[in-house]
């Protein structure tokens, strides 16, 4: 039968993935990819990790080879609070504050569902992170597009467009979603003056922020900024973390920590969703926060994503600068974005990047209003020292080769 | 704030539960339940899964503990062809046509959202397996229900109700849903002759079947009745599966076995779902097929589940015949269908079980309609013989005292 027939508006509505698409030219042989945010897989502690999903296969069975509940192992919770009171200052959460999902992307899913009708109004940075605007999409929402600087979204503009909504749109006015430490895609930092401000319009306009921070332990330069929800606590933050960066992105864990009206909520949805999260993998992890210091464990991984970051941003300057473009000094993150002149268009530029096997992610991937076909966004994490440089010859050499072919000589 | 006013129309229709409600009793010490339909986890492979899980972190890290892609892992589907055409004859499947989920639930809920607007219509039986009824009730469909008999979903009356659709409404027709093998929760089986009548109904009206089978691979006594799938083709069936059952809920992993144009579609919605599934549940499950055969294995578990069974049967007849109960007689799968006399009220009744520290599934639960009171689920997988014997004793006991203090006497 024609089962194209048979779709809903909704699966009519999404388009495959430009950075998936991509993505599979990664693994080419000769190419150097600047494309995917995944982590080093040598980083991984994979001895410790082997002992311990040995340990709780055979002696928990009952446990991580059964159901599990659908707000999730309770033994996972009891040692992600012990690390929100250590790492974060966060104080007196429980068991009924936290909600484990399968990666950040259910929980932006899960939020999406409990909080978001068609028509609904939500506001985020623009450029802003692919995944979260995918969930929120599949609702139908209106986007309030905020742009970023180094400081992170400008909530000074963000201020002067709630005030020009009128009270029947504040009233459809749910969330302002942030990604507040080394964003995705752009490697800016939301300051703590902007952290205060976004938390007083959160107020005078009575909305939440949800706080995506997938990022923060991964800070290699500079000073820890408290999150917005220890600044402003659970009456108008969710938060959102995971282990993919700072564990294994494998294990697909991700935590919701919000206030206890909002967590029985996403947990009804989370039910009719997929019942529960794989009790294995939250167990295996429960006892490695049990055994080991994982942030301990990460500081090497964070010295060589410093040094890479620093070969590229030397590499930028050396290649880069005189094209005029220019691009953020991350301190911390994945990743660094950078805005080349007006003329140039980084999708269409990808053609040649491909023959000088050098991958990009184009930055109008990363805006809801279609903007953005000047700007791009490359990682450091994966590729070697050596690549990474080879690898900015390579662009500068597609992006001349772009120039004379595309660009009109003024 | 009052995250209650910021709640989408879909957070607001959804209730807790019963069955998650009533569950929390069952593990109050002295309490036998017949309540949830969860395998015995004496019955896991737990020395081959750990030896398993130990060895795909350790040498195959740099796929179990990373990102993998959202199709799911190609050697896990690899495995689960050659499955498929052992043991249900299907021939000439590829990659693209399967899709792993984290557990039957989220294939549900990915179909739900490929195939359902608000107003779409989808048939099932009553009663229905509750998992479904949750994730398709999030689309808002509307609900054709069709009766079930000992030969499972009575297709002569879904014919008629077919039949009394306007043109109108059967192009808002999409799918019919079944569990066809020992189903949930009435056990019964849907009979060869109902399986090709089904198939010739979705030819002349246009509609597809989604074939949920999580208990097939359960069957302790008859005869292979072949699958839906097997008879009509990826052409006219969906098929869904799950290691749930045969090797461990824990895992979560449910698969999806479909047309490719299907499958396409179920992909791009899970992208802004949860990116993919964890990497490591698949490829342990992955490397036990490979060197176990997991249904070989299964055998000991059947015959338990069987001798089980025939204990709960013999207990019915000794003591609910006389109390006016019909039951189904399941010769696979993990659940019995009770429906008692008129008056009776399951679910009212069961404060009174509890009294008994006995517990069962009130089979409202399961009616999308809210019929179905006087109808219960019971499940013999997991209590042990002498618990099953003594537990129909207390139902026994549970049913009178609630006949003598609701039920007029006449």
């Amino acid at each position: 039968m024609n089962y194209k027939s048979k779709l809903s508006k909704l699966a009519e509505g999404i388009t495959s993935s430009i950075i998936r698409e991509l993505l599979k030219f990664a693994s080419e042989p000769g190419f150097i990819s600047f494309g995917g945010g995944v982590p080093d897989p040598e980083t991984f502690p994979r001895k410790e990790l082997a002992e311990i999903a040995k340990e709780v296969i055979e002696k928990e069975y009952r446990f991580s080879l059964q159901y599990g509940t659908t707000e999730g192992d309770p033994l996972l919770k009891a040692q992600y609070i012990r690390y929100l009171e250590r790492w974060e200052g966060l104080k007196g959460l429980t068991e009924n504050n936290l909600l484990i999902t399968v990666g950040s992307q259910q929980a932006l899913d899960l939020i999406a569902r409990t909080f978001l009708d068609e028509g609904s109004i939500v506001a985020l940075s623009l450029p802003a992170y692919l995944g979260a605007v995918s969930a929120f999409k599949m609702r139908n929402p209106r986007f309030l597009t905020v742009p970023l600087s180094e400081d992170g979204m400008e909530t000074e503009i963000l201020e002067k467009k709630l005030e020009s909504l009128s009270s029947e749109e504040l009233q459809r006015f749910k969330f302002v979603y942030t990604v507040p430490n080394f964003h995705n895609p752009a490697g800016v930092t939301l300051s703590l003056e902007r952290r205060k401000h976004l938390l007083e319009l959160a107020e005078r306009f009575d909305f939440f922020i949800v706080e995506d921070d997938p990022y923060g332990a991964l800070r290699f330069e500079g000073e820890h900024v408290p999150s917005i929800f220890k600044l402003g606590g659970m009456d108008r933050v969710v938060l959102l973390n995971t282990f993919s960066k700072v564990l294994s992105p494998g294990l697909r864990i991700g935590l919701v920590i919000a206030h206890e009206s909002v967590i029985s909520r996403l947990v009804r949805v989370k039910q009719g969703v997929d019942l529960c999260s794989p009790s294995l993998t939250q167990r295996i992890a429960a006892r490695y926060m049990e055994r080991y210091d994982m942030l301990a464990k990460l500081k090497e991984t964070l010295e060589i994503y410093r040094e890479k970051k620093d070969v590229m941003m030397k590499a930028f300057e050396r290649h880069l600068s005189d094209i005029g473009a220019r691009w953020t000094r991350p301190k911390g993150g994945l990743f660094s974005w950078i805005v080349l002149p007006e003329d140039f268009d980084t999708l269409e530029m990808l053609e040649i990047g491909k023959e000088h096997k050098i991958l990009w992610i184009p930055g109008s991937a990363f805006h809801v209003d279609g903007s953005g076909q000047n700007t791009m966004r490359v990682s450091y994490c994966l590729p070697s020292k050596e690549e990474i440089g080879e690898g900015v010859e390579r662009m500068r050499r597609a992006m001349e080769a772009y120039k004379k072919a595309k660009v009109p000589s003024r």
